[in-house]
Parts: C-alpha cells; structure tokens; sequence
C-alpha cells in the first residue's frame, strides 16, 4: 500500500483514503496505480463487504494531476501515446469500482471536480458532506471532461449535464441530490459516521447476496428488457440456491434471526 | 377468471384487482398465472382502452409467494428448475404490462415490495395512496431483488435504485414521485376516484392513436436516435393513416368536436 | 435565409427566431426547410461558437403545420409518401440540431407543444420563459406524439414522459426543470438576457474542446460502458493535442490568463 492512499479495514469495511492533500488529492500516475491496486486486491477478496472511498486534507479530489499532464508533454509526440495510455489507466480505475464485488460508497467533501467529479459518479452510492461543490470544469481550461461525462451521463438528466459540462459551473449538494449524482448530504461533521452506518448496513447483509446483486445491476442495464430479465432471471436462481438463502427466508417466515455462515 | 385476481369492466376500462389479501396479494403461482390469463386476454381486447391494476386488502403487493418458493425446494435439483421457471414466467408478466396495447396504470397503496415494487415500476403510470412504501428488500433475507431491479433501474437514477436495493430500505410517495417510480400521490380515500379519472381521461383519446403510441414508446427508447427516429416517423405515418385521425385533426382545424368511430 | 427564419449573428453567436407568429411559429415545411438550411451553413461554420433558438410572437413553437398536412392528403395515397417525407425531414432537422458542432440553446416562451416541444428535447441546452407551458398533446386530436417522444423519453424519466403522451396534459417550468427537460427558467422580461448570459459563457471557453466534448457526448450516450470509456478518452487525447489546450492548462497552473487563438 502506498502512503498516497491510505487502507484500514475494519469489521469487513475497507476504508480507502486519497492522501496527497497538498496537491488536493490528484488522480497521479501514482495515485492511479495505487487505486488500480486496491482495486485489484479488493476483487478477490472475500472478507470485505464494502468499500469507503474518501480523501484527507480540504477537498476530496480535483481531477487528473496537470502538472504532471503537462510534464508529459516532452516527447517527440508530444504526450500523445502518454495520454492515451493515461486515459485508458483512469478509465480502467473508474469501471475497476463498478465491476468491484462489494458496494462502493464515495465520501466527497469540500470539491470534487474534472476526473473527481468522474469518481464519484463512477461508485456505486455516495454520500456527501454538505456543501460540497461538484464540476466537470475542465473546459475552463480548455480541456473538455469527456470522460467523466461518462460516467455523469449515466447518473444524471442529460440536460443537466450538459450545462455542467460547457459551463464548467459548480452544483452543490441539494442539487446533487435531486439529479441523481449524489444519494445524500450530510452535515461535514457527521460524515465519517453517517457513511460508516450506511456501509455497516450493506454490510450486515447477506455477502453472496449483494454481490450477485451488484454485478447484475450493471450487466442488466446495459441491455434490452428482454435480455435484462433472463440475465436477472438467472441471477435469482443462483441467489436462491445459496444455503443462506434458503436459511434466511426461513428465518423470516419463522419471525426469527437468520443463521448465516458467510 | 379467478378468484384471486378479479375483473371489473366499466366503459372501455379493465380494473384488475389483486384479491389474496391474506396473503398480502402474494405473486404466487396461481397468482401469476390468473395475470396471465388476463394479460392474454387483454392482448386482443378491441373494446378494453385502459387498465387498472390494484390489490385489496391492507397492502397493494407484497413480492413473491415465499412460503411456495421454499416448498419449491423438495425436489431433486433442490428447486433449481422451478425458481428458473418461477422468474421466467414472472418476467412475462411484467413485461407482458408493457406489452400489452392498452396503457396500464398501477394503483398501489400501503406496501408495494420486491416483485410488487417492480410491478409498479413495470406499469405505464402509477397512482399511489399518500404513505404508500416501496422497498426492494430481499436483500434484508437473503435474495436481492435482481428482477426487480430490471424495472426500477428503467425508472428512476442509478444510485437511488443501487441504495433501495442494497439497503433494503422504503421509500415514500414524495420521494416515489420525485424518482419517477410514481407519477402522483393522492389521498388513499380519493385513490379509486383519481386512478378512474386518468383512465377515463385516456380512454377518451383515439384508441388507435394510443396503442401505436404506446407500442412505439418501448420500442424505440431502446434504439439508438437514428433508429428511433425512423421507426417512431413510421409510427406517425400509420397514425396519419387512420380515417379518425384526419376527422380529429379536421375537426381541431374547424374547432368542433370530432366525430371518432372508434 | 427565409423571412420566417431570422438569423441574427454577434460575438459569436447566432440567433435563430422562429418568424411565422400567425401560424404560432409552426414547423411548416418551409420552416423546416429553412430550419435545415441554417444547420447545413452552421455545420461548416467556424466563426458560430454557440446557437440561439427561440420564437417571435405568443408562443415558441406549436407543432407541425396542420393545415399544410391536411393538404397534403390530396394524392392517391391520401398522403402517405408525403407524411413519410415530412416526418424524416423534421427528424433531420431535430438530429441536426444534436450534430451542429456548436451547442444549442432553445429559449421557449408560451408556449412549445408537439414538435415545438420535441425542438425543446433536442436542443442540448434549454432556458425557459417562466410559466412556458410544454405538452405532446397530439394525442388529444387523434394523432400520437410519437416523433416528439423520441427526444422526450431521452430528456425525463419514462412514467412522467408517458403520461405526457397519454393525457395530453401541460407541465409548467417548475416541473420541466426537475424532471430535465430545461435548464432552467427566467422571468419572461428576462429571457433574451438570460439566454444570452448563457450563450456568452459558453462562447468564451475554447471553441475546439467545447466541440470535441459535444460530438463525444451524443456519440458515448448511446454506446455500453467500455466503449463509451474508449470513445471517450481517445477525444480527450485529441483535446490535449491542441496547442491551445495546452496554453490553457500552463495558464491555470501559472496563475495567468490564457493567451488563446481560437
């Protein structure tokens, strides 16, 4: 694990932490790297149930590294097969989290921004810290966040998001929240324990369960209704058949605590 | 017709009416069976313009039949080929809804969960009673609602489907409504005479008009925009075609009342 | 350029105003013609950093020209070819709207129903008179919206979009804001100003990112989450590779303005 991201785990939640406060958190090579190797670690790892991803120091992330961007501009092609490749990393972290077996929750606060903006609408849920302000500016620089539109396409109206992406205008948490890009907002104060409570409740679910579930949510909705449902059909018949299934729909005819193994 | 599902025609409108309230208006196998039957029925029905879709008892629908799912497990394969037919026939129901040419209007109130969440989701529009609950809770015992997940995914953003799914968690008509899993909330004493007036509101329209629009809205929202575009200019044409619609658009023209045979 | 089809050009952007008030701004087939002829000049124009679409007169756009269509049945196909045409021109004129690599304000007022509404959809931006009412209300004389629903199912949540279609009812501002179907609304007196605020922050970003970004976005829209990725970083290496990009970027991290060509 690197010092630029920070792992503890506890009670089957793995928190991650961007910790390169001083540079706001910047999606590096380094910090690419980093996250690509939790993210390698956490998919075949069968004790963790959730996974928290937040940043130290005043914001949580503000996009790509741009000094190192421009730095890679010294080659004879001017940066093209670097950035090519950049894009291909970050894209790779940021379906790595949605194709991760556990729930990914985003913790944002202060600003989350360009490529941050992309990770928090990449996770599963997330919850915010009141106040927090989310752009995809990058085309007040003039380098349009295609990217992260992606994934903010796919979380919010398009309209909405459009105007986001040519305005390169912030919205903060109440709006987040209504277009879809956030769940909740929490008072900054609460956050680390609001968000734990919402991963302690994923987690206390039945493991095999949820991660059926999550894989299914993005295989299916990528498809027609008519696919959807064998895909999801066949989703059913696998959860049905785990031992803890059958134990905890019995318990709950039975009106008492289920005994899980897993 | 069964007992279980019962069927009320008035003026060109099917009130269908989910009746094992003991059972919590349970999707057991007779249950999807006798909607079925209807849907089948309602398929070639010239004379049927709306149908509505509502439970007796204390609760619109409660999901599966559990109890029957567990018997379903006394058999060689441990149910395996019964769940799979289970889910099989219950995706026809669901997407028999869509399918069917009169638009279809959910009227849930108290508890739509699981597969009765999904059923709202499945339908046209939704009315709901004030306070009416919606969950897609099995992952609370076990058995996420995969699904389910297919219909409420198509309804309302990502993250907030992902969190009712993996939190097991209610949600109530304003934020229903707010999603896009419910277009309105009524007072449950009003909920009859308001789901009546919608229906009546649409019966009153040209049927021909209706069903192809409504044929149409499925299949091209899963087009691509170039694909949409011809298959919905196709639509027009038909519906320009039709004999009432030249009256409809005449009469419009001269501001009088139209003179429609169907 | 048409008299029913002003085009004002300033700084940059070019309003185009619907001009056939009499006939409430209809999508006639000169308008349409007129309407396609600035999309072809826009398409190759380098000079337009940002489109401006709005109405002169009560209302922004009411549809398809009604009587011209009822005219049009005066063939021994009682019109047929003729629909089929109309409807493929008008769909050429909405796709081109979402093709023009500049991006498109609408600015409705009154009143934007049928097509007028759909014109609304398929702009990539819209700033609404407040109390504009927006309605597929064909349905009411016989002939379903099917053509509009297309760029309204992609624009606001399925089950409040059907019952659009199905009832033939208006939404006001208020309500075509949260769903997504405009940006936002403005007092009426403050519509051209407001709309113009919006063209003005757009026109001053750098005019190649904001066109990469705009193609990008309909293209990756359409496309699953892989390709989107793929589709979406290769147009972030082109963006990068424009000399004033990577002023831009040395700007911000220096502290100082761009010093940009384009």
């Amino acid at each position: 694990m690197s010092d630029i991201l920070l792992r503890d785990d506890k009670s089957g939640i793995a928190t991650l932490t961007l910790n390169a406060p001083e540079r706001l958190n910047a999606l590096s090579d380094a910090m690419l790297a980093a996250l690509q190797g939790q993210i390698d670690a956490l998919s075949g790892d069968q004790e963790t149930r959730v996974v928290i991803l937040k940043g130290n120091g005043k914001v949580f992330c503000a996009g790509h590294d741009l000094k190192e961007m421009q730095a890679g501009r010294q080659t004879e092609d001017g940066g093209q097969a670097y950035f090519a490749d950049l894009f291909m990393r970050c894209a790779r972290v940021m379906t790595g989290l949605m194709r991760l077996p556990q729930p990914v929750i985003a913790a944002p606060h202060g600003i989350a921004t360009a490529a941050g903006c992309q990770m928090v609408a990449a996770c599963d849920l997330a919850v915010a810290a009141e106040g927090t302000r989310f752009g995809v500016n990058g085309v007040n620089i003039g380098l349009f966040c295609s990217t992260p539109m992606v994934a903010l396409s796919r979380n919010i109206p398009r309209k909405h998001a459009f105007e986001m992406l040519t305005t390169g205008e912030f919205i903060e948490t109440g709006r987040a929240e209504a277009l879809g890009l956030i769940n909740h907002a929490v008072p900054h104060e609460n956050l680390d324990e609001e968000v734990l409570k919402l991963a302690e409740k994923i987690a206390a679910k039945l493991n095999p369960a949820v991660r059926i579930g999550k894989r299914t949510f993005y295989d299916q909705i990528e498809m027609g209704i008519d696919a959807a449902y064998a895909h999801a059909g066949a989703a059913m018949v696998e959860n049905m058949m785990w031992r803890d299934t059958n134990e905890g729909i019995s318990a709950f005819l039975e009106k008492r605590a289920p005994d899980w193994r897993r």
